[in-house]
């Protein structure tokens, strides 16, 4: 079925359809008028917005539109985990091409549905509206925290334990696979295509680190952990050694670069769009905080190093040797 | 100066430069982390969201970047306002084509920075990206107001006067005059332009019907009189009678029509972007509502119908006959 055929209003309809508030009690004015109307929650109220656009964060064959809608909104939920939030409402800005069903539509609002109640998030809102060529999706997501809970980017010190909450570089191996059609075993593509494709959320770890009072900073890893953790050092005013053999590498990444080639390390190091969190936190309490994290969530965080002085990150060979990193993250506009 | 010599992160250490948040105790954090952090305003949270893209809704060289700017937020500040609210914080997603010079980004800002400071909006985050064609823009705002302050779409009752706070088709006529390359003298041109490429707002109007508990419903005007006011009778169950003759066109429009031909009055029913807010009133507060608006804003809200029992909108010409009103606004995707 064709956009023009339903028009813009009956779009908007099929979206408001699956999109009930599960409290009518906080959510007053949800889909349907100039803009929102919710009672805040209770604390600091924080807001993420990201934008997705077709042929720069995604090409239409190689995702689906289910994992695209989950991915959409992952990437916004995962900005209020980093800031040891609780995520409530969505709002999805949407511009759409002529060529793309409606069916198509349906599979990527399902997608973003299903993500935001697993995550106990509500619909409230966003925009319609065509495109002469890219399908483009903004998310923004409103979240909550109580003032002590907040985790900043900038308070970093040193001695702080870094933290994250999973394997590095799947998604990059996942991006590989796809811009170079590699031909691989399935038990290697599908979980790295899922890393790429479909994020993992950590809202649970996120919650359980804001709460404890140990964790002195934290990020998101979406532009590569070598660059995120450049934001943290800088916003801070400290340095970091990362101790290469501690940095996470899934199984499934090393047969890749056994297979095609590329050193898993760098991937790691360099590759975008993990969304797992990164913190530091109080050594005292790192390994208390990481087994409480195991034992409720079933994921294990991995410390893969420290907070220093100064203002350069260090790559710690096993051998004790320690390299300055000069690995960076992704950049829009620079190539 | 090209986007990739100074790279996403010195663009976005340009945008947070002029971006100081005026209350440092209400604003925690606003850009620099991986979301903002904000002490809630009292009463309830409103959200909005909104989409530009180029060749949709704008054409670059028939606009200027700063009045792009400008533009951008402004038809998210109408949509608070529309609710009756106080507008507070700002957040911009940028889609960025490699041709557009670091010069045209900093206009496209300073006009988004002038209109926010100008309603009294910080502006505290956003997402920056590439775009391989378009130049993409979407703005979310937030705002607050008391519970029995906002004006909802639903509320309308038969009997209700609806007003609109400034003449309308203006806008559709700068769009006339940049699609047809139309050639009139400036004194006609300059305000209809100055209508489509920089709306006006209506801030104060907003509040001054929010507190006055004698508002029953309201929306703005942006897809077209006739499809918006659809949108407030649909809402409420109710239908609408609008007087041909009270109809606020002005004078340039009119002058636009007499040489290029067209129909004002259709203009102002059926053309979308003119971002004047509408409002059903108790019939008996709205003239001396209107009087307060007048006196505190020096702009004369115009009475222009009436609400009334069914489904239908009806126009109603000066000797009293009642016409179906067939004319559609905008729909992004029937054509």
């Amino acid at each position: 079925v064709k956009l023009r055929e339903i028009g813009e209003f009956g779009f908007i309809d099929r979206i408001a359809a699956g999109a009930v508030p599960a409290d009518p009690s906080r959510v007053l004015q949800g889909i349907g008028d100039d803009a929102s109307v919710v009672r805040p929650s209770a604390g600091l109220l924080l807001v993420t917005t990201d934008l997705m656009v077709e042929r720069v964060h995604f090409l239409r064959d190689s995702i689906t539109m289910y994992q695209l809608g989950r991915k959409s909104v992952a990437i916004s939920l995962s900005d209020i985990a980093a800031m040891g939030g609780v995520p409530h409402d969505l709002y999805v800005s949407i511009a759409v091409p002529e060529d793309l069903q409606v069916e198509e539509l349906d599979e990527l609002y399902r997608g973003m549905k299903e993500i935001a109640r697993e995550a106990g998030v509500d619909l409230l809102g966003g925009d319609t509206t065509g495109s002469r060529q890219d399908l483009v999706i903004n998310t923004t997501v409103t979240g909550s925290a109580a003032p002590d809970e907040v985790i900043y980017r900038h308070g970093a010190r040193p001695g702080d334990r870094i933290l994250v909450t999973g394997t590095l570089g799947d998604s990059a191996g996942g991006l590989r696979i796809v811009l170079e059609s590699l031909r691989l075993p399935d038990e290697i593509a599908a979980p790295l295509l899922k890393a790429h494709c479909d994020p993992e959320l950590y809202l649970r770890e996120a919650r359980l680190l804001a709460v404890s009072g140990r964790v002195h900073s934290g990020i998101d890893l979406s532009d590569g952990l070598a660059s995120d953790l450049g934001h943290i050092c800088r916003a801070s005013n400290v340095g970091a050694v990362l101790e290469s053999g501690r940095v996470p590498v899934s199984a499934e990444l090393k047969r890749l670069c056994e297979i095609a080639g590329g050193d898993p390390l760098e991937l790691a190091l360099s590759g975008g769009e993990d969304y797992r969190l990164l913190v530091t936190v109080d050594p005292d309490a790192a390994d208390a905080l990481a087994d409480e994290i195991r034992r409720a969530t079933g994921r294990t965080p991995h410390a893969i190093g420290r907070i220093v002085e100064g203002e350069d990150i260090f790559l710690e060979t096993p051998d004790g040797r320690l390299d300055p990193l000069r690995l960076r993250g992704y950049d829009h506009f620079k190539r």
